[in-house]
């Protein structure tokens, strides 16, 4: 028996509370290691000593390393203490606790060596927020979508509708033009907005604000986005907005002060300043912090209790205009303590608001229920982009990653990762596939399948085409029919009727397998490819219900 | 290469500051794995594509399965990106990511799957309290130690000072003894206290707590307390009062309150009642939630924010008093969510108050610098036990045993790990060892080398024995000469010696060795065994200094 493999981890991703009373565990084992029996001794941690219960658990999913075992333990008595027992085929028995892998266990200690959930305290348990399990998302980069108002100054309009973008360019899209089109956005089925930024910014994406609480004007002001919400929430609409607490736009009223005043500045403590006063220099560095290699994007200070304190209110106050959820630009290179404190005054007020990082990496830090609920989810974006666009992935392959990637969370939280094909950050899907729409159908259907919230981007339903940023950023074109409008309907309404619980993936014959079930039924979808006589890859699908 | 064993986990206690803008870097691989060299490719993230710097990690200790690989990365730009690189002897490479073990990296596309410490942001560096990396502590069960009033109501006293305890019997000890003998204390070395519970309850323990801003009159009342606090400071030591946040006595007024008006009363939701009112069953069972099976301590329900304003208002309330630090009783059976919004309240307004939990089972959930300074270092008290006092344990597996707890936290936390070789809780170490005092003084040499804070149990320097609660808690016999006072003395003395940086164990032609270094010297301590001719054991120990 491979004894590195077997790793367990408590109070984890591991071991976590479904609801009130019952208590998910997960083993992890070596990969097509077998074994006559995995199971579980298990009781109330002041009892264990003198006897156990035992739970037998069940294989659900592998990766390219390991068996993932699960089982849940229902108690009314929620201080859980408990450890494995591992059978093989010829009756050897191991034991696994804190001490690790071991022949003897000894239970008279066990006080010091089981495995424990001490406590299951409701207020420790991720919930899942009601809206967001049901939700089915439309992305707009808002300056490509549509132009509404034709009233407003143009001035700053620099590139016509039908050309293709460049980094600066602007096109003119507008809220108004969104607000519009909400009928037909709902009519695809979907029921929720992504808007990336709108408040005031002098660039075209707006990910560098001058003024947190003020729409621009290209964009429509104010009244565009009440407008849009009241319109969005009378359709049953949810509205998620990107907001961005990493950095500013050099514009910014603070950092303008900062760079006039230095250290005399009320505000030189909110940014990184390496030096008296701002400064940058002729080879493109600056002296304080930034995104990227952006000069323009001073970082705000976050580890400032009064950073803080002032961006956590600019949030607060898009929630108090009905904004439903929010999508926080460059997560990850804000402090943890930034977002506990936000959490803590988000979910205070406004319970159901969704909250969602974007973390291109390991994420699982800022999803133990104290941060975010969910993350833009870019490694299933590059498995999916991998075998349904570009084909550079097998299937087991695929499945082994988005088993890993699913194994790596909590299923509360499993269910509210922001799932997608294509964003603005990456080239469009299409792209990818080498303009393959049997491979895009495909893998919205397998978008669709998987736990978590869809996502889609824009012009999908066109399709668009591009390659990335600035490419991906095409203007809508609203001359065409959008050829994919009805079967992005079909795939809102089968997604409906998916069983709620578990969702893995295998390999079948060649196919990825996708799985959903619960406790009484199982649906796979096997997602095939097939060559044509042209050399194309044609995607094939085909879903099996079985009764458990 | 046994790649199960090659374990790394972004922004844990594998990769953390430990300051403004160093990164600490650890690899697991399995002992006794061989490497030419094992080293990290890192840059920033935005220039990690183009370009990669080079460091080379060392192996600082192994534990049972694993050999530790460490490394520190500097930088003025703290966004750090990394893979691992691992040459074999014959020069095979393998490289280590988000991806898993590979022999090939796609560094094209990094930005999916390097690891990374995305920024370093001060407020997320794990704080050291710098009056506890100096501290020696001295534990007292107050009701033991000494009677310094004569004058107060002793008609409570059920036990002669020279009786044996039993679990409810009362001798007397109040909190005027300990302050007469505060200088007695001070001159073994010890420059800071850690008492029981002081607060009004109905027991010689105190755990049970009645009213929590009052002290018992039975140890002195506030008066008592507060003349404590204010001599201790007076000689330089530091207060640490164990507080019982997880439940109180069942006479506490709110609970009382819940009895008579069942649902209709306001603390009705403070506790967690399955049923309309309280209530006790004939077979010692209750309907409410209670600590262990003890039906007299209900549990407070942290998962109710009135429960958790109250409760963390009564932790201000003892830093208002000058208490210096806080020990957290049954930690793990409170909900995380209260100790983040108790660290957070306290460590705002107290930063350099310590906050160490009781948790006797793995601890990182409660480490990760938003929860606990430290924990009662169960783990180390059960290694020492077993390897200087009942003797199962051998020296390998010691120090096996030893540098797996380490290298579970980040050095910072190390460092504030209360270590102890017995307490109110466990049997006196003299009773694990038979009596053998050689044994004791070699345990109490390691204790004090050890990193983190030595806690030493009253009455050691006599030194005193018994078996588990409540022959641990047997009075102090103030008619002997504490022979060992003089020794301890000495050991806060040695302590002061020692290099701080690293701490490990490893195990050297049979003996335990801990070693303590920093960038210019080692220090090894030589833990020995030889046995007597009348079959005894006896410990001797040796010391050496190394310039690196």
């Amino acid at each position: 028996m491979n004894k590195y493999a077997i790793q367990h981890d408590p109070d984890s991703e591991y071991a976590y509370p479904l609801d009130g009373n019952t208590l998910r565990l997960v083993l992890k084992t070596a990969r097509g290691e077998k074994f006559k029996e995995v199971s579980v001794l298990w009781n109330n941690k002041y009892e264990f000593t003198a006897r156990r219960k035992y739970a037998r658990m069940e294989k659900l999913c592998r990766d390219g390393q390991y068996d993932y075992y699960v089982c849940d333990l229902r108690s009314g008595d929620v201080r859980y203490a408990y450890i494995f027992l591992l059978t093989l085929p010829d009756d050897r028995e191991y034991y696994y606790s804190e001490e690790g892998v071991t022949e003897e266990y000894d239970f008279k200690h066990g006080y010091y060596t089981f495995f424990q959930y001490p406590f299951l305290n409701g207020a420790d348990v991720v919930r899942s927020v009601p809206w967001a399990e049901e939700a089915v998302v439309y992305q707009i980069f808002i300056d490509r979508f549509k132009r509404g108002d034709r009233e407003k100054d143009g001035s700053y309009i620099t590139q016509g509708w039908e050309e293709l973008p460049k980094a600066k360019t602007f096109a003119g899209g507008d809220l108004k033009g969104i607000t519009e089109e909400l009928g037909t956005i709902r009519g695809m089925g979907f029921n929720a907005l992504y808007l990336t930024p709108v408040f005031q910014s002098p660039s075209n994406h707006k990910y560098n604000v001058t003024d947190y609480t003020s729409v621009d004007p290209m964009f429509g002001g104010d009244g565009g986005l009440r407008e849009l919400i009241s319109s969005a929430h009378g359709l049953g609409m949810h509205v998620i907005l990107d907001t961005v607490f990493n950095h500013c736009d050099e514009s910014h009223a603070y950092f303008r002060d900062v760079k006039e005043k230095g250290r005399s500045s009320a505000y030189y403590g909110w940014f990184i300043v390496h030096g008296d006063v701002p400064e940058k220099y002729k080879d493109g560095t600056c002296n304080y912090e930034i995104f990227a290699d952006c000069t323009y994007m001073p970082k705000w200070d976050t580890s400032n209790p009064e950073v803080r304190e002032y961006l956590i209110g600019v949030a607060l106050t898009y929630l108090s205009w009905g904004v439903d959820g929010l999508r926080l630009d460059v997560a990850d290179e804000v402090s943890h303590v930034f977002w506990r404190e936000l959490r803590r005054a988000v979910k205070g007020s406004y319970p159901e608001a969704l909250l969602i990082g974007e973390v291109w990496h390991e994420n699982g830090m800022y999803l133990g229920g104290d941060e975010f609920d969910g993350v833009m989810n870019y490694k299933l974006q590059k498995v999916y982009a991998d075998y349904f666009g570009s084909g550079t992935l097998g299937a087991k392959e695929a499945a082994d990653k988005i088993n890993r990637a699913v194994m790596r969370h909590r299923r509360q939280t499993n269910g509210m990762m922001l799932n997608f094909l294509d964003d603005h950050d990456t080239p469009r899907f299409l792209h990818g596939s080498g303009g393959n729409e049997s491979a895009l159908c495909a893998a919205l259907r397998a978008l669709y399948f998987t736990e978590g919230i869809p996502c889609v981007f824009y012009g999908t339903e066109l399709p668009l085409t591009g390659d990335g940023d600035p490419d991906c950023r095409r203007t809508y074109d609203w001359t065409a029919t959008p050829r994919y409008a009805l079967y992005l309907r079909e795939l809102a309404g089968m997604r409906e009727t998916l069983p709620r619980g578990e969702f893995y993936a295998a390999e079948e014959g060649g196919s990825l397998v996708l799985v959903r079930e619960n406790g009484e039924e199982r649906v796979k979808a096997y997602f095939g490819k097939t060559e044509a006589q042209d050399g194309t890859v044609l995607y094939e699908y085909r879903t099996v219900k079985e009764k458990k």
